[in-house]
């Protein structure tokens, strides 16, 4: 009879829940206003041939290559993160490998990981989730080949500083480690070019999160160019689709539109934290466009209430040390009044009805 | 320092020629005009929004599944076949299982499956490349745990009986058997819903050939529910793209494109083939929209002719027991009137030519 690999049977199963997300989409960290006019006038222009037609990669990755100012052979275009996540795991790593994750955070390079049959090692993050640089390297072996590093690291927004990201990628250059910069525009500091002294170093982008193309599935993965030549050998030529192609190099050409679209979170943001000062809700400083916050024992009714004022935010009390806690992404200054009106709400409501039950008891 | 695993380091690379494919593509076996334009409108409707979010897949799944009548549980949406067989291949296949391939075929399964370190073996076509069923039945081992199968194969668009097929099934029930009906609107017999009584049976579809929309990457892996509920822990949920999404309902609405365009495609063959044979030309007979001709030593000179005249087609003379042989795709039929014009100039030029070099002689 036919079965699964035994790393297949165990894994874990990943089911965002993204069913009939209706309201202020404040829950997938994607930007919650659209792509930028530019972009979506050209995929407009599309002709019937032109969806006809198998994609072709190379000549759009030479224009992303020159905007990053890497080598064409620098950059691989993905089918968003999750294939450069899953590409780099296909590539070094096999049975008894082992792959090293900070927790909490995306939960991406733990399934694929653990889908290659590699023992995933979880390294739990630090007090207040600072990156646990110690911890982590005191776990590297010989046996590991993968580390994966969300940076800034969601759900929590904390960041790794790039020496502490060099000194991991100097004891471990046995290993690929990747660095996912998908909320780079947020926190502009990169780990890129860094794979030219430390050939070991992948570097992550995606046009989902600040670029407002999560749906067009577009993401780059950046390293040596000799070690992503192996990457490249496991990637089917035609993963990235001809919409997405077509739509980059508008979609970078449209700096405005992404600079604007950032400077608005980042006000936001501090808006956001200024409100759960004022509400005393324990929160954690964030270098993305979303803040972590613990609601602790009102969580679930925090999530129901801004839910029925029509706010999508994301439940991450699953996640490693996150008990209580709700994600929620930032949008334009606009979507942030409307954020934090719904928060005031629902915490004066929260807090009469807290305050009652003490009374009745 | 880091290295790929053996099995990425030691892979063949596939590089399909798509650079500068200028005039009338004949050479990939796309739908030769476009998608239909009900799709291309429906496209033109996306809004920046719908850019910018996550790609929801399950109610797309849920509308196909009713399409090709089976349950959504049997059905899984993929970026492309190529993706659908990536994912079967890491779902059963681990080093020393061994793969069963029949060449010539389509590439993507013997690099697929040498990627996971599992060993390929390859079982040459029977005489006239018909589908070799006891030298295959003869290569099952209880290691062999994929059996990948084109269904009409490319690129000889030779087809295999559901009976031989169903015998491969029966015989290698440790197995699973994909059966790739990627050409299946041009055929018209399909091995689905087969899975029920074989459960290690799977069928994949694509909307890249007969739908005109390769460039949206979007294939379809029929199974066995519970087979195909460990295929998917190791997909993205998102690695098919919105845009395809959007687009897919009203491609399967628009059942008049697709048949008209079959049906032009299926007089054009057998005009095809009639030009092959005044020209004596070797040629195998193809149920698929492309067909296989041997030009033997002046096949170098008729792919150079045919694409100064604007006619791309594709030189497989690399591809085992397909020396000298080019694969044509055939279009409308006002395309195959082009078609079969530039065939007849550029066989009227290479007979004068050589009947001059043997007067030279």
């Amino acid at each position: 009879m036919l079965r699964a690999r035994e790393a297949v049977r165990t894994l874990a199963t990943y089911h965002p829940p993204l069913d009939g997300r209706q309201g202020l989409r404040l829950d997938f960290n994607e930007n919650t206003v659209g792509c930028s006019p530019r972009v979506l006038a050209h995929l407009r222009e599309l002709t019937a041939e032109d969806i006809a037609r198998y994609p072709e990669r190379a000549p759009v990755e030479a224009v992303l290559a020159a905007h990053l100012g890497v080598e064409h052979s620098e950059l691989l275009l993905t089918n968003g993160v999750d294939e450069a996540i899953h590409l780099l795991c296909e590539t070094f790593l096999e049975p008894r490998d082992e792959a090293i994750i900070v927790v909490p955070t995306f939960a991406m390079y733990g399934i694929c990981a653990a889908a290659t049959g590699a023992r995933v090692v979880l390294v739990p993050a630090a007090a207040d989730f600072r990156f646990p640089t110690s911890d982590l390297r005191a776990r590297i072996t010989s046996r590991t080949k993968l580390i994966a590093i969300a940076n800034p690291n969601n759900p929590t927004g904390s960041v790794a500083s790039a020496d502490d990201l060099l000194e991991i990628a100097r004891r471990a250059p046995q290993a690929a480690v990747l660095v996912d910069e998908a909320y780079f525009e947020f926190y502009g500091k990169t780990l890129a070019p860094t794979w030219r002294d430390f050939p070991n170093v992948f570097v992550a982008r995606t046009f989902s999160k600040a670029y407002g193309m999560a749906g067009l599935r577009a993401g780059t993965l950046l390293g040596d160019a000799e070690q992503l030549s192996f990457v490249r050998r496991v990637a089917s030529p035609y993963s990235v689709n001809a919409v997405a192609l077509a739509c980059l190099p508008v979609a970078i050409e449209d700096k405005p539109y992404v600079s604007q679209y950032v400077s608005d979170v980042l006000q936001g943001r501090k808006l956001l934290q200024q409100t759960f000062s004022n509400w005393e809700i324990p929160y954690w400083e964030s270098e993305a466009n979303f803040v972590l916050a613990r609601f602790g024992t009102c969580k679930n009714a925090f999530v129901e209430s801004m839910r029925t004022r029509g706010i999508l935010v994301r439940d991450r009390s699953r996640d490693y040390g996150c008990e209580g806690c709700v994600r929620i992404t930032v949008g334009t200054m606009e979507q942030t009044s409307c954020l934090l009106k719904a928060i005031n709400e629902t915490m004066t409501e929260i807090s009469a009805r807290s305050a009652q039950e003490q009374v009745a008891r």
